[in-house]
């Protein structure tokens, strides 16, 4: 189409398309380029902001290596990441919420009751719940991939003076579909706010920090595999994560206990000062399609 | 918010600004946010396309250098370059079209009626035209910066045969506000498909192909800077330009006169064969705000 105007622009795109262009790519690149213009022209986007977005993926671009992604940082504070976890969330299913960028691969086996603690300091807790399907049965063997941070607030794969496997650990459900660690309370953390990302954050007054969690990635036979995380409701950042990954199902309860009533049977470097946090959270998986 | 839901993200997005957060800054990002969100959830984006998403852009990243910039080239394609020029012309200027990535800082002074031809071998044209104001008044001393293809399809930045200037002048224009220039016809060629962006134009089964263009950038005193672009209307590509640059008074015919009324005062290197084209083309200036 010749005469290219502001208004019709939309329309030209969706006309340059192929006839033989398989129908889903036609489906996204038409709202995808219908979106842009739209937003473009609600905006009346100036060159100079058009320039500011160019350099802001070009820095992105610099910026990511294989162990920083700067765009997935970028989908997550924009809540598209959790966005999309949602759209495919089973509504009777545990919610999924984001991987995140600190899972590792090849994490150490962790027998039930096993502890993921060992010889760090801070406040004991035990979690424990059952993995179950939508229709209530237990899942005996699910396989639950659990990770955190440390006490410090770190990942093993951000900092140099942890082992890469601290704090990860891979767990078969027994025979009632119960899993049940020990471990310390994981903290609340930043996303890394040093790069271009940050400087949105900065723009925008948002601050950098998540709630504190536990991360689970649970499979199982003739299942959707789920990947999750469960916050604390008592998190000073429940309310404001920066990647939108809290859910309502998600919010999970530290009971606090007498150190007396640590129950025989789990395994826990060190011992129990005063009084220990108790965590029971199930993980209902869907069927697969 | 605590409970983030597919259908209030959004609002969750707008609520986390800061509230000193600049307006504009606000209004920008909640209606990027906002488009976004509407996106992924008309298309129902599944975790696989959103993976694809963000390895097209961590490619792009990997192959945009200061000498290729992947991330203007997926601008261009999408339309959203031209749409932000098409939001910014005036009505009674000349249209603005894409700068495009080869024009050269400090081309070389071309006089008027100068020739810009060289040594190469293609069909003679003379370009001619008067530079104007929107209210007719003719603009004497117009600044006017001339680019376009070698004939072999190439921009002298692209190609180690060419001279860096080669196929580049900057012209006066005259007292009477005149441009006047004689060079061979461009040709039409492809933006960069070797890239991911490639790869899109392929999935969408469009071509990378632009209709052939001579390139302008005129400035002057009082007046808005001008940067665009005129194609012939015969081109094979100028109801289907890759990049969305055409616009309708961007268009130009080029007249094919006899070579023996070929006009004094001209400069040409080598003779005219038989015929040779002549394009007259006005460039017309908004006042500066």
């Amino acid at each position: 189409m010749r005469s290219v105007t502001k208004d019709n622009i939309t329309e030209v795109f969706t006309s340059y398309l192929g006839e033989n262009t398989d129908p889903r790519v036609r489906e996204v690149l038409s709202a995808m380029a219908r979106h842009l213009h739209d937003f473009a022209r609600e905006v009346n986007l100036t060159h100079e902001e058009w320039r500011t977005g160019i350099a802001f993926l070009t820095r992105a671009g610099e910026i990511t290596t294989p162990e920083r992604q700067e765009f997935v940082l970028l989908s997550d504070v924009l809540g598209l990441s959790s966005l999309v976890d949602m759209l495919h969330s089973t509504p009777e299913a545990t919610s999924s919420s984001v991987l995140g960028p600190f899972h590792v691969s090849n994490p150490p086996p962790l027998a039930f009751g096993g502890d993921m603690k060992r010889q760090y300091e801070g406040k004991v807790v035990l979690v424990e719940g059952t993995v179950r399907g939508t229709d209530g049965n237990p899942i005996p063997g699910a396989q639950i991939d659990i990770w955190q941070t440390a006490p410090n607030g770190m990942y093993s794969s951000q900092d140099p003076d942890q082992d890469i496997h601290s704090f990860h650990g891979l767990m078969t459900a027994n025979d009632k579909g119960r899993y049940a660690f020990t471990t310390v309370r994981p903290v609340e953390y930043t996303v890394p706010s040093d790069g271009p990302v940050g400087d949105i954050l900065n723009a925008a007054g948002r601050h950098p920090w998540r709630p504190s969690h536990l991360h689970y990635i649970v499979t199982a036979d003739g299942y959707r595999s789920l990947v999750t995380e469960v916050f604390p409701e008592d998190d000073p950042y429940l309310d404001q994560d920066t990647v939108f990954g809290v859910r309502d199902d998600l919010v999970m309860k530290y009971v606090e206990q007498p150190a007396d009533s640590f129950p025989d049977g789990y395994e826990l470097s060190g011992t129990v000062k005063g009084t220990y946090l108790r965590v029971d959270f199930d993980l209902v998986l869907a069927p697969s399609i």
